[in-house]
């Protein structure tokens, strides 16, 4: 889960406990939950919610910013993978990753970030490296139905690829709209979308 | 700007000033702006950077809550009209409202709004309150399409509304894909849904 960005100063040899990982990952996104903002989050406090010492976290990370973006990477789930059957199949797929379940928790530490990340470049950079790969999932996706014929070949990539993503994202983020199913939203929206609006 | 919301103690006949109502409301979007959360914004800094006294807000408005969804309002603009020329040409139409040119502070603003929205069943009533009337402007072209025949007849509208609205929406408030060009979104997202993604 937290594979790539673990920077900090981890001793040669050392065997990383997936358990401990865990434990403190999720008490960063028990503390955003609770309404803690990123200012706000202390090493300290995580480590004293997580039940380990200051050390253990830094062994692990380099610092608040690589921990923040694994939990938000845990909440994201991993990148998720097209099986290739049908386009339509695997937008759907991919629409449906992410917490299995919308919930309330998740909605209020996603909505908590998303100041952070408009506060400091350096975070909206970080948030475009865990956005701009599954963006990319899609894209090729889309080709690939390009190709094998399924869309048209003048398709806007770009503005499919957000136009699909959108509507999943603000329903899980801002809860936009109450009379809309989250469960079957991903397949009406890639429904909608393929067959168009129009006559 | 106001209008509807003033529920404040407003002595009978006194004359509103526009310019006033204005001061306080770029008062409230200057704090936000600049990191303020909800919670931390008072009357008094409201009051003290608008350069009136606290009993001319509480004059104008019953108190933060109902300031706070007029700010909203201001930056979201009057709720839009369509012209009833096409459907295409009003989807465009509704989805470039909003402000004038998608601006970092709108972003800013925006983006700190949303965890306070999650956080408060009372401002997530509120902002349904504002959202609303805009989803069912977009609903009324969508269902006016379908009787013109330009639409097709089995439109999913509730999904369609969210498909519209929702790219502009994340690339306004998250600046959710920088290769995205904001001026041109709302005519290629209408454009890329009308004509639909398959073959």
């Amino acid at each position: 889960m937290t594979a790539g960005v673990d920077t900090g100063g981890r001793a040669p040899g050392r065997p990383r406990s997936a358990h401990v990982d865990e434990a403190i990952i999720e008490a960063v996104l028990g503390l955003l939950a609770e309404g803690g903002s990123v200012e706000t989050l202390s090493i300290e406090a995580i480590a004293a919610r997580a039940g380990v010492g200051k050390a253990t976290i830094y062994r692990r990370w380099s610092g608040k910013e690589a921990l923040l973006v694994d939990a938000i990477a845990s909440l994201k789930g991993p990148p998720p993978e097209p099986l290739g059957e049908s386009v339509r199949e695997d937008l759907i797929r991919l629409l449906s990753v992410g917490p299995k379940k919308p919930d309330e928790r998740t909605a209020q530490i996603m909505s908590c970030l998303v100041p952070e990340v408009q506060r400091s470049p350096e975070r909206y950079r970080l948030y475009q490296g865990l956005v701009e790969p599954r963006r990319e999932v899609m894209r090729q996706v889309l080709r690939q139905g390009i190709s094998s014929g399924e869309l048209r070949a003048d398709l806007d990539v770009e503005v499919a690829v957000a136009a699909l993503t959108a509507p999943v994202l603000i329903q899980r983020m801002l809860r936009w709209h109450p009379g809309l199913d989250d469960e079957s939203l991903p397949a009406r929206v890639v429904d909608t979308l393929l067959a168009g609006l129009a006559h």
